[in-house]
């Protein structure tokens, strides 16, 4: 398939909504999308011998003898290296790490759109996981953080607790805890507005993969205890016994009435749907919701049901398309996570860190909290600056 | 040692004879030298479903069906990924993948400022020529070409030649190739001063590392059959038994007369002194050469002979010094080299493209040969611009 014809893509639903051609989004990437620059320009043979040779071999030594002046006098304390191996790309699947490098680098100008920072991508020509890890401990001192992108779970769990342990810099899959970050914020507000203790909520998960482990695992540390999680077999419950550990540890913490059955079982009495696999809802599923119901149909382009249909059956609807209220986007997350865990030079990303950034973005709604508008628009330029704040104080402390 | 004391590091003799000072220097470097820009904006809904979802996920798409759409819709046409494990940085050895980074940004800067090509620097923490190959064999798809910097001989050799093998794209070591381009390119245009055919050169080089081995090759390559290579043992020649297979390859092709013994020894009837080592010229050899010497002391900070004293001998001296006239600098070579490839989509760096480039950058010099400009300035706009033609046009024959 080329831009000019070959095998027909039909134009997704999304695109068509906000009337963009096929014609427009290739002439958007030619070239790419990133480009590097000096900050300062090297027009005389003194800026010359400052940058380079001789002058340069001074911060050299300097960093040889103190490394924690890499910080200070490279592009290092900023610069996030966005790294994929092409498994799980966006809705694609296992594209391979040079098709995936246009969805790198677009995410690499979302961090320097939102949150200042520079990110060059790295593609991975593996999956192993102990070479994805090996190559990052061989690449440590090139980068200052590590955004990790759509690698399929559930090897992206193993993946990223063990480039956690191995680098001593901040590390998130953004898969994981974007998406989560952000579904806890919306779903803060929408209880805020309707008045609900959370603790008390009944949340049915579906999608047991990246987004959705992480999303239970972040509505259980908010203090949420009835969390039941759907994957494609059904519900995850402890008596199954085709789990994988990742699923097998989620069955131990989930579901805590030990139901069985379909997503149309789970829903019987739930508060809240947070819907992150590409599957779809059944209608009398979502009517057996309680009042109130809060529904979030997350995956992309094709919602688990479309907002209109989920409107019927509930108080607050959000998405992850633009074209809907309340989209449900990971950059209203990831740009300030890593700008406020970089600022304040910390070496990990804790999970308070992300419950505070969560904080965050529910605070710059204020007084515009509504059920149209419980997140920021992903363009308000006040969110990365807010969560990267409140990062960094939990850094701090 | 930190730049406000600690341990005493003086200002090199060349930093002081441009007056720059170490805060100058700390000043130049505060930050780092590189950052990323986006090369649209990301202001509007619009904007944003174009440069990532769901607009990006037609051009994955593309590039999954047909792998060469990758060099139009991303960045890696331009890009020039700067690899470094930090194992002979500069004049400074052995000093580590951190304390390397500022010169690899600084490398990357001129990429920038010379050929207006993009380069991140990758810096390695492993100094085993197999996992610096898998390494890149694993980022393959993130660049569209590697320039292998500060490597120390003899790994440099067979690091450099198992990359060319193991990528697709233009690979080159450029403290072999950078350097030996531009010291045939000073050659030549002293030869052509003097009114000396190349051919019949008896040729001394200092140095049988990266520099001096590459130095030989190309000058072979030029038809110069009179090459002898000194290291720190003396003579290079096939009756030693203390050399490693890079240089016993070199002992075969080189010093025709089979001589043996020191420097001076072969300096005697020499009519070139190439200087590529950290040693020194005693004054007595250079005094043995033929009329009408040409002598290039390139080793930095510190020349093997000052150009004052080598001027006594010479008809014409170069150093790699800024301070003086005649500054043999890579920076002349490998902007150029690489931007010439890339605009060609050549998968190789060849010896054709490296002879092309000398030419190209004498040149450049046109009417303004003469003994104190043997080369053009590192600032002169037209060389890279040049190189890259030059380049392009062997790569497209």
């Amino acid at each position: 398939m080329t831009e000019t014809g070959g095998v027909e893509a039909p134009v997704n639903e999304d695109n068509a909504a906000l009337a963009i051609t096929r014609e427009e989004i290739f002439a958007g990437h030619e070239g790419g999308k990133l480009s590097v620059s000096i900050t300062a320009p090297l027009d005389t043979k003194k800026a010359l011998s400052i940058a380079y040779t001789p002058g340069v071999a001074e911060v050299s030594r300097a960093i040889a003898a103190d490394p924690e002046l890499a910080r200070r006098y490279t592009w290092t304390s900023r610069l996030v290296a966005v790294v994929s191996d092409g498994s799980a790309v966006l809705g694609l699947g296992d594209i391979g790490p040079s098709a995936s490098l246009p969805v790198m680098e677009g995410k690499s100008a979302l961090f320097k759109n939102f949150a200042g920072l520079d990110s060059i991508p790295l593609v991975l020509s593996t999956q192993d996981p102990d070479e994805i890890v090996e190559t990052l401990v061989r690449l440590r001192h090139s980068f200052g953080a590590v955004n990790l992108e759509d690698i399929s779970a559930p090897r992206c769990f193993e993946i990223e607790k063990r480039v956690i342990e191995a680098l001593d810099c901040p590390v998130m899959h953004d898969d994981q805890h974007g998406t989560a970050i952000v579904v806890l914020a919306a779903l803060k507000a929408a209880t805020k507005l309707l008045g609900k203790p959370r603790g008390g909520l009944k949340v049915v998960i579906s999608g047991a993969g990246a987004a959705g482990v992480a999303c239970s695992n972040i509505l259980l540390a908010d203090g949420i205890a009835d969390v039941t999680v759907i994957d494609s077999k059904g519900i995850v419950h402890s008596g199954r016994t085709d789990l994988n550990d990742v699923k097998a540890e989620l069955a131990a913490r989930t579901n805590p009435d030990g139901r069985t059955g379909s997503l149309s079982d789970a829903l019987v009495g739930a508060d809240v749907f947070v819907g992150v696999s590409a599957g779809t809802v059944p209608e009398a599923g979502l009517a057996a919701m309680n009042a109130d119901a809060v529904i979030f149909a997350l995956s992309n382009p094709d919602p688990e049901v479309h907002p209109e249909v989920a409107a019927k059956y509930a108080a607050v609807v959000a998405t992850g398309r633009s074209d809907y209220p309340n989209q449900i986007n990971n950059v209203l997350a990831f740009p300030g996570v890593f700008r406020g865990a970089l600022d304040a030079g910390a070496r990990r990303i804790t999970e308070a860190m992300k419950l505070a950034a969560a904080d965050a973005i529910v605070e710059v709604l204020g007084d515009d909290l509504a059920a149209d508008m419980i997140v920021p628009s992903p363009l308000d330029p006040r969110v990365a600056t807010a969560v990267a704040a409140a990062v960094a104080r939990v850094a701090a402390e």
